[in-house]
């Protein structure tokens, strides 16, 4: 069965640092992204939301993309966020990492124009794909409370009858498990990851491929551990730490919270800088980072 | 009083047609923006949402604009869109056009995240208005059913104390008139644009500054009628004539039939092109996007 032959994995949405004139801090960030695998991870989708991508321009990513390699990881442990508003954007950003050897990409769709067709979107991803050509794998990201444009079945299935195994999976962060389940039930050929470290058991049992979630940046060790005893007598333990952290963070004004848990776990406040439109943790959530970062592992 | 002596004005926000291979038509923009102002527009605001700016490079928007003022067309009747998600491209946009000596720029707020608060989106302009310098003068855009980023009357509040006339003015695209008119009543300083050529006597009468309208690249002449004629008898049948053409618009997906209309105007298919996540507009739109044309001037 499929359920049981996927392999379920980690891949951390990892955080960008910033330095004090919000310029990539790119020793911090490859210091991070080395803890993160360190720490358990299986891999790494930086340039996702969480890694607040949309705030970097192509030049940015491409560089700090490449620092990651640099600093020795392998890119077949990257899953870098490439959809932009622009084609010629997610163009140039597919195409370096897949001339980089990275596992594949996560592509949003174009998600300034909202009410668009599913036939608009395909074009959107076609367009690209056959840009990038036959080595690129996209992994759809699917996040309409963002992006406003969501992946539905019917763009799924028309974009794996086009493309194959180019389309290699998705990432569900419509925290609609649902939906997730309805994708997993019709697209087994696809990877299906979750947001939500929390549905990992359901993810898993229904022959999903893992989570990429924001908390992932904080307790990478206890949601690996889940993974690696998911059919094991701890499972129940291991679950409801990884939901306890993972509740925390649902509470707070997510991004600057992660920044600031990173921060206090590494004693180090150069992680929780933002980039605007986002503002710093404000103090009054000082105590629920801090009672995060205490449960995290 | 402030409403009388203010000059109402119609700036078009051009389309921007695409070559076959989707590559943009620089020879046709430019013939395009040139009949808009021969046919009565004040000025141009391109690279706004009607432009599929959304979906044009940094590179590819800074080239067109140029092309706009080569051809002859003064930078003080221009108003192009800058605001991207990414403040880097903002700010090179933005710098460009000021540099370029143009009157201003309509600037969205960086989109991709939702349920930000003002004092992060306050810090996004602030951000690019330091960068770019005294010169710039900003446009604040709103239209939250596309970017899901509203600019308040709170925010335009600390943007003009910090800033003061750099703020130049505000396009209300929500269509909700309630809005607009808090936001003349409460900043008669500013230029306060409507998107619907409909609401002009209403925007006119507040103390607003007219209109910024996606059809007024269909019937620019239409709404210079209605503006160069707002307190004389014959306003009535001009204003049923703007708001006519308006509202078959308004039936439609509006993008792709905006620009239909203007293929079918100029007899000149080449101007229908989208680029995706928009498609063509369909067989079934033909008979309103005709009946459009022929109501327009």
């Amino acid at each position: 069965m499929t359920m049981t032959s996927r392999k379920i994995e980690l891949f951390v949405p990892a955080i960008t640092p910033f330095a004090a004139d919000l310029s990539v801090d790119t020793a911090r960030f490859v210091a991070h992204a080395k803890a993160l695998i360190a720490g358990g991870a299986h891999g790494l989708a930086p340039f996702g939301t969480t890694s607040e991508a949309n705030s970097l321009s192509v030049t940015e990513r491409m560089a700090a993309l490449e620092a990651l390699v640099e600093a020795g990881i392998s890119p077949q442990q990257l899953i870098p966020g490439t959809g932009c508003c622009a084609a010629a954007d997610t163009i140039t950003l597919s195409e370096h990492a897949t001339r980089l050897g990275c596992r594949g990409v996560l592509m949003l769709p174009p998600f300034f124009y909202k009410g668009v067709s599913d036939a608009g979107v395909f074009d959107a991803y076609a367009h690209v794909i056959e840009a990038v050509g036959p080595d690129l794998r996209v992994y759809l990201y699917h996040i309409p409370q963002m992006s406003g444009v969501p992946i539905t079945l019917l763009l799924i299935e028309r974009l794996i009858d086009a493309y194959g195994a180019q389309i290699a999976g998705l990432k569900d962060s419509s925290g609609d498990w649902d939906n997730t389940a309805a994708v997993i039930a019709a697209f087994p050929q696809i990877d299906t990851y979750s947001a939500s470290e929390s549905l990992i058991p359901e993810n898993a049992a229904k022959g999903g491929a893992g989570c990429i979630s924001a908390s992932s940046n904080v307790n990478p060790g206890g949601i690996r551990a889940l993974i690696d005893r998911l059919n094991g007598p701890e499972h129940h333990a291991l679950h409801h730490q990884v939901s306890q952290v993972r509740k925390i963070f649902e509470g707070l004004p997510l991004i600057p919270a992660i920044k600031s848990a990173v921060a206090l776990q590494k004693d180090d406040n150069h992680y929780a800088r933002v980039r605007p439109p986002f503002t710093v943790t404000g103090l009054e959530h000082a105590d629920a980072v801090a009672e995060a970062v205490r449960v995290a592992r």
